[in-house]
């Protein structure tokens, strides 16, 4: 076990080198992805469609949990199912940290100040290091100790509209407990560009001008991996821009989402790693969680989340020794 | 009771008139905002703890519901005592919503579309004119019909980073049912200027691009009463300011925070109002919930909430009639 103390950002390096693996799946359960057995069982009720919803999450992270370093669950989807999705969503956080997955809660919060410190309460409390010992505690004694802990999370997504200070207050709490982040810089969406691409009368972009804020939040937590723990979130919908990014915040740890389902490629993607081969990791969601429609088994779910985490992994490696960049 | 599916900008200028009050409540609760006897309460253990905290929002909420048009929780405040937290939540938009107060749901949410639409599903389902029904129901009959709701919401926060494919599946749903939107354009916070005030290249800053994209997602929903359903949020820190953004958004129903804890002066929002003295809506957090400590009447903290709320209410009107704007 390593020490949970330690920096994120070296924390994401070593789980990188020693899962040999640039993937991260995201977790964004919908009623649409879930296999015929278990929509069905969704459909018997709201017992059963909490039911299927949860053994769909847990079922993927645990058929993945020895491919990638890290799961990304997206809150938005549990959010839909109201508390009980919540509840799940807890649980997945839970399952992910048990098998020793890094667990990044796609939160994107953003708020003033006062707010932020609410908010980083919630998602950041109860660090890692304390899970190890809760997790073996009973459910009643788990309620008391962490049932106001939404996670636990080794890093969250925020956004970065309100500027410094509502990104400090997460820092504050977060960086002492090994905590990561991912500030959104360039997002994957078609119109990101309307915000983030907007030209500065100075020269650049906001996004670049945000990334400069980035690299400027994560100068004191860069660790013994030459990587800080405040990462940022660049898609890999925008190849071309990938490598400005890189020269923007050469020790920042890169969350690339858009491969697969929204249409990146690993080839798009290898821009975003440094020249040793570190400092980035990408995101499929959608692609993995619904990989046994593409692959006609919907009886072997997790098997065919497993072939495309597999696949995905070698897309990845083989891009990046293209590139001369695989360094792991 | 009013027609629930007229457009949320109608329904918010009919509340104003009404109450003849442009202030909104917003509800942030923290430990150190209870009054005494509450907050000893809260130190007995955790069901202490959520009862002091759920007991102080609904009585803030039933304080001020005659005298205010709508209240503002903050999900920040309620997700920081975790899943208890965000029950409390839940329960003080129902009572805010049963006392006929607008509730503005403040969770600046913003992300990818499809992530978008699942944020928009568990927010806006279940649209407010079910909610008179269900209101009714007992608490196993509305578990099973709005379980899946965080919520009732009137109007929602959201964050325009993402740009347009973020905010439209919100609008998507709500507007149909009735319900609104405000858009951060420019926050109440020190920092906002690091990213919101940035100079563009063809003039103008940020703040004033998403001014123009706010306008423009409006411009369907334009009610009886000029105003659309897309609000904007500009706060009372930036005097000098609010007069280009009511320029650049002439039929936007405006948010403004900042008044009272924050440093905003009654006289610093008038620019925000429409010449009529219509189309804006002040936000006073903490100088409400606080109104105890300031009169030193802690066993009266809800009376104190009161009479500030009042104290608000004719300063404000005052401000807008001595700048010959108050029509209501």
């Amino acid at each position: 076990m390593t020490n949970q103390k330690q920096p994120f950002g070296d924390r994401l390096d070593q789980a990188v080198r020693e899962k040999r693996s640039v993937a991260v799946v995201g977790i964004d359960p919908t009623l649409a992805l879930l296999p015929p057995d278990l929509a069905s069982q969704a459909r018997e009720g709201t017992t059963g469609l909490y039911t299927a919803i949860s053994d769909f999450c847990v079922g993927i992270v645990t058929a993945v949990a020895d491919l990638v370093p890290a799961v990304k669950p997206n809150i938005a989807f549990f959010e839909a199912f109201g508390m009980h999705g919540l509840s799940i969503y807890k649980s997945v956080c839970l399952t992910a940290y048990n098998t020793g997955l890094l667990v990044i809660g796609d939160v994107k919060r953003g708020d003033i100040g006062s707010t932020a410190a609410a908010y980083a309460e919630g998602l950041l409390s109860a660090p890692p290091v304390d899970l190890q010992e809760i997790a073996t505690l009973s459910t009643e004694a788990f309620q008391e100790k962490v049932g106001v802990l939404m996670g636990p999370h080794d890093a969250l997504t925020l956004n970065p509209y309100l500027g410094s200070d509502s990104v400090k207050p997460f820092l504050d709490i977060g960086l002492e407990n090994g905590q990561g982040f991912f500030v959104l810089v360039k997002t994957s969406n078609p119109s990101s560009a309307e915000v983030q691409d907007l030209r500065l009368e100075n020269g650049g972009t906001v996004a670049e001008s945000v990334a400069r804020l980035v690299n400027d939040w994560g100068k004191t937590s860069i660790g013994e991996s030459g990587l800080s723990s405040v990462g940022a979130v660049v898609g890999a919908t925008h190849p071309a821009e990938l490598g400005r990014y890189r020269e923007l915040m050469p020790d920042t740890p890169f969350l690339v989402p858009g491969y697969g389902a929204q249409g990146g490629g690993a080839a798009d993607v290898v821009a975003a790693f440094r020249s040793d081969g570190s400092g980035a990791v990408v995101n499929a969601s959608r692609s993995i969680l619904q990989a046994w429609k593409k692959d006609g088994t919907p009886d072997d779910w997790q098997g065919a989340a497993r072939r495309a985490a597999m696949a995905m992994n070698s897309d990845l490696r083989e891009a990046l020794q293209q590139a001369g960049k695989w360094g792991l």
